[in-house]
């Protein structure tokens, strides 16, 4: 009986094979829930790597390579989606699914939905994974396991679609929310894009500081180095977060300056009380989270 | 031959048996480096708890304790350590070595010094080491292994002590380097000092966010856990690490907001280019301390 339910999915074409995409046909393979991975990306050398890995079965630099797709996983960065998903459109089959691991996806929808025919369905998603390497190479089974995985249907979503790729993820380890578009963008902009923003602009203003004749950076201990390693992420995806969700990271940083800007002034004040409050505050939450 | 270099301290007082004192007994006591180990607090469950763990031999909660040390070392929240100073100094013995690892050292050392008679030796000293867990407890051997710690002498340094506490910083598995008092507040500012700002800021600053009726900080993944890990750190200990560096804090905090006003004015102006550049800069020089 639990063979009739089996997920499976006959061929999945995966567009950009990094640690998203790549983590996604490796998470279904190991359960034995795709039968043929395609894989397609611009550049050559990150698709042998890929195939050399096991994480694709075939590669190619062109779309058309995903004619015989019944699911296909957009895994560039956010503001490519709109032009692969037009170069896509006219090969796909009728009854395909399209679906993307963007990390905005108000943008994405908007520049995705209007290149797609009738008879093939898109199903916006964001898996809330991923570390601050990239590339093939990064690619690991287990990335989306324990994770949460937000798909954004719209109005224009079909249903068997949406479960499908429900389902899908489900397999590759991750607890599916389904959520409004508007409120994924606002809770994503505060919870990755901002710390984002502040560990890039963190790094930047230490290792800019020249007072002294060597880079202090080296002085840097471990507290320094775990909170700054997502300053090492891939600068082309984060150039194109921030740009694609830039209404609600602005609302953000906003806020996060107020914040610190508070701080600041309890510094100057040495008000002990207000800073021993402030950072109790701080780890009271953060202990919550552990 | 090697026995007669052989590093030694007949009695350790530790005042404040917490990650950063009890670690120090701990890694001495593991290569037979030091005789007995008294260890002094206010909190008697935790001196209690060192004595457990074996990471002290004897407790008090009296500074009177450490008359007999030969070296003293001041463990307790910055802003604490001249109170201390003058308590224990009526105590201790002719000779009796005093050092500190305190995370700013000319608050510190002004505070200190002046309660202290001839006979003792006062050392300025900050192991930079630490996690964001606190008490005996969190107490381990290694804690110090490879890590800097920094030693910052004054004029009125006795070179023999200087000598002793670099020894026994080395023998506890540490690089030690020496350094200007100034040098070292600034550049704990900008590397362990203004990262617990932000860290707190951003937590607290996501924390407060409040246009959806749950906690949106339940949506984090790894990296908002990583990158706020510090936000856990003991209030007390940063509220009086703020209050005691202020000037060199307050500097850094204006240099992050700059750069912080900056990127945020690139994502206004939707300057991909720029932006691009902001996050290849900060990743580059994160790599290099990788």
């Amino acid at each position: 009986m639990a063979a009739v339910n089996k997920f499976y999915i006959p061929e999945l074409a995966v567009v950009g094979v990094g640690l998203i995409g790549g983590s996604l046909a490796l998470a279904l393979k190991a359960v034995g829930a795709v039968g043929r991975v395609v894989g397609i990306g611009r550049g050559r050398a990150n698709l042998e790597t890929a195939l050399e890995l096991g994480i694709v079965d075939t590669i190619s630099t062109e779309l058309g390579a995903a004619s015989n797709s019944d699911v296909v996983f957009l895994a560039t960065p956010v503001l490519s989606l709109g032009e692969v998903a037009a170069g896509l459109a006219p090969h796909l089959k009728s009854g395909a699914i399209l679906t993307d691991g963007g990390s905005v996806k108000a943008e994405v929808v908007h520049a995705v939905e209007p290149h797609l025919p009738a008879h093939v369905h898109f199903v916006p998603g964001h898996p809330i994974a991923g570390t601050e390497k990239s590339g093939a190479e990064a690619a690991f089974a287990s990335l989306y396991q324990g994770r949460r995985c937000i798909l954004t249907p719209t109005d224009e979503t079909d249903p068997a679609a949406l479960e499908l790729v429900r389902r899908m993820w489900q397999v590759a380890g991750s607890e599916v929310v389904l959520m409004d578009i508007e409120k994924h963008d606002r809770i994503l902009a505060a919870i990755s894009h901002l710390p984002h923003m502040v560990a890039y602009s963190l790094v930047n203003a230490v290792g800019s500081y020249d007072r002294y004749e060597e880079n202090i950076l080296d002085y840097s201990a471990g507290g320094f180095r775990d909170f700054t390693r997502i300053a090492s992420s891939d600068p082309s995806m984060w150039r194109d977060i921030a740009l694609g969700n830039r209404e609600a990271l602005l609302e953000m940083m906003e806020l996060f300056e107020k914040f610190f800007a508070e701080l600041k002034e309890d510094v100057r004040s040495g008000d002990g009380r207000k800073l021993h409050d402030f950072f109790l505050c701080s780890k009271k939450s953060r202990d919550a989270i552990l």
